[in-house]
């Protein structure tokens, strides 16, 4: 687990930091500081020459030329979630230098024999940020009883915005006075708010009952909950652990988000993306049997799109074609459409 | 792995047949013959006295009392997957006679200290049928090329016919002389079948992936291949398991399965089961963006009704609101609308 007060370095080789997802939310969101980005292919840069609005950091080619810090974070995610084995070197001179290391991956680092072994030597810890709870079980259908607000942010694909959506929601839900939280179920999202359940990583028989679980443990807490959504309900390899989520946390209300320009499924681009307009309908009749929810805002990622003017335009399309409120919450703001959430 | 002439007998207690699912569908199905099942409840009885259209065999009160077999199998799965401790001297009997194990559990008996020790001791072997491969991984979305008609059998809720309605359907179209195929998804089917994967006990992200491989590896060697589904797609619990097989063995033609006079979700039973009909579209269109399908048959389970007027008169109207030619593969005969699949 990591601290507030912590200094982290965040590998991210060769994919900072367009397609290094966890390390650009870890930039944005977190509390603790990172002293340092990994990334080979840009190394000598600073963060603060690809990415804006973000605390800057030393770009460095790997972690002999990192600053000292209390942890390495793997802040990228191959498909698959496997482990590339050009990153062993720095994993093992992090545990060498006393760090401890988190991880998302699928593949389990504390497993790893070489990893283990060193860290148990050093005695640096090893937080394998999807291993899920050991103690899962069945959905008991009662997400829709709690005594909060459930919004779930749903995508028409991965990679749309789901987890940058939900933190900027739940900021400003709580700029407006609201008791807001983020729930997270993915590995950025508990890497930044130090708890949650990797949804993907969960027995499927078990989804919908890791969701619960998730949601009746948040509303004793707080009044508004923001459940980080997770890929696609029509998504070809993803699509479980998308309708796992919808059924399980039993949501009031559904933030739709969506990339600007996306017409093929990310990394699966023989299959298209359907109209926008048609999810509204698809996620809504799928929910309605087990529990009425309609979507209340859309969130679009206007990133690939050039100025402000291109990208305000897209989004008012975009919230004709969702038939509600949108915004884009990182190059506009996400109080655009936060009144439609309470 | 049981050989088509072993002998076996399956330990039911208390529950057979009723609520003995596996053991029912051993006894219609499976190639190797059921020498007794072990029911303390209903000892002395035999397999005829309770079940028509099945091999008879003698029900006995424990391993003790039953002939030389080859394996003791589990043919009961309480709600949670659990291991009743009242079976275990059954088990350890069987071990110490010499006799393999076959389980569908989530508790593992390979996994069990005393067992698994016993069973080295005897040489025998335990074999957890829901323990999934460990090489799995997420769906690259290549089932819709395949080189087989693939058919899915899907539900309005669990218990609704689904493994028994794949079986039926295989034998109907072989009978016709069609290369047809079973893939197993479930425990049941796959001590019947002999290979398949449990697709509940899957991780998530890879639910897709393994139901792709299933069908990949399966339509290598036949023409038609029938998955078996699981859950139903607006399943209060399980829905992600249907809906990661929905999208990843990308069925051409859909089966929809429902039981006579099933209002409300069997387990929840403040949850309603929608009208028959609305399913069709439901299944339809969320299947469309990855793989165009059709609802092409439906399967009444009418063991609730009480003459065979009655029942046709149900299964007639479930053709009419599902808009396929529907049967009760059990009662009447698959071969009624085996033609729709081909």
């Amino acid at each position: 687990m990591l601290d507030d007060d912590d200094r982290v370095a965040v590998l991210a080789h060769e994919k900072f930091p367009e397609r290094a997802k966890t390390a650009v939310g870890i930039l944005r969101y977190a509390d603790y500081e990172v002293a340092a980005v990994l990334d080979r292919q840009n190394a000598g840069d600073r963060v603060a020459d690809h990415l804006s609005g973000v605390p800057d950091a030393p770009v460095v080619a790997s972690m002999s030329d990192a600053p000292a810090v209390d942890a390495l974070v793997i802040g990228i995610s191959p498909i698959g979630g496997g482990f590339d084995e050009s990153w062993r070197p720095d994993v093992r001179t992090a545990v060498e230098r006393g760090c401890d290391v988190a991880s998302g991956l699928h593949h389990f680092l504390g497993e790893d024999e070489e990893l283990a072994a060193l860290a148990a030597d050093h005695g640096v810890d090893v937080w394998d940020v999807r291993r899920p709870p050991a103690d899962l079980t069945v959905a008991e259908g009662v997400a829709r009883g709690v005594d909060a607000d459930v919004v779930l942010t749903v995508g028409t694909d991965c990679s749309t915005g789901k987890m940058t959506t939900s933190m900027e929601l739940v900021r400003a839900a709580r700029d407006r006075g609201v008791d807001a939280a983020m729930v997270p179920t993915g590995q950025t999202g508990i890497m930044i708010e130090g708890w949650g359940t990797p949804i993907d990583r969960v027995v499927s028989d078990f989804v919908a009952g890791a969701a619960e679980d998730l949601v009746v443990r948040a509303a004793a807490d707080h009044d508004l909950l923001v459940v980080e959504g997770q890929g696609s309900i029509v998504h070809p390899a993803y699509s479980a652990v998308t309708c796992g989520l919808l059924h399980g946390t039993m949501p009031d209300r559904l933030v739709i988000c969506h990339a600007a320009g996306r017409d093929a499924i990310h990394g699966y681009e023989d299959y298209a993306v359907p109209p926008v307009e048609s999810y509204v309908d698809r996620y809504e009749s799928l929910a309605a049997p087990v529990n009425e929810t309609r979507v209340v805002a859309g969130a679009l990622n206007t990133a690939a799109l050039g100025d402000d003017a291109a990208a305000r335009e897209a989004v008012d399309a975009y919230a004709d074609a969702v038939g509600a409120p949108a915004t884009d919450p990182i190059r506009f703001d996400a109080a655009e459409v936060v009144d439609s959430l309470c």
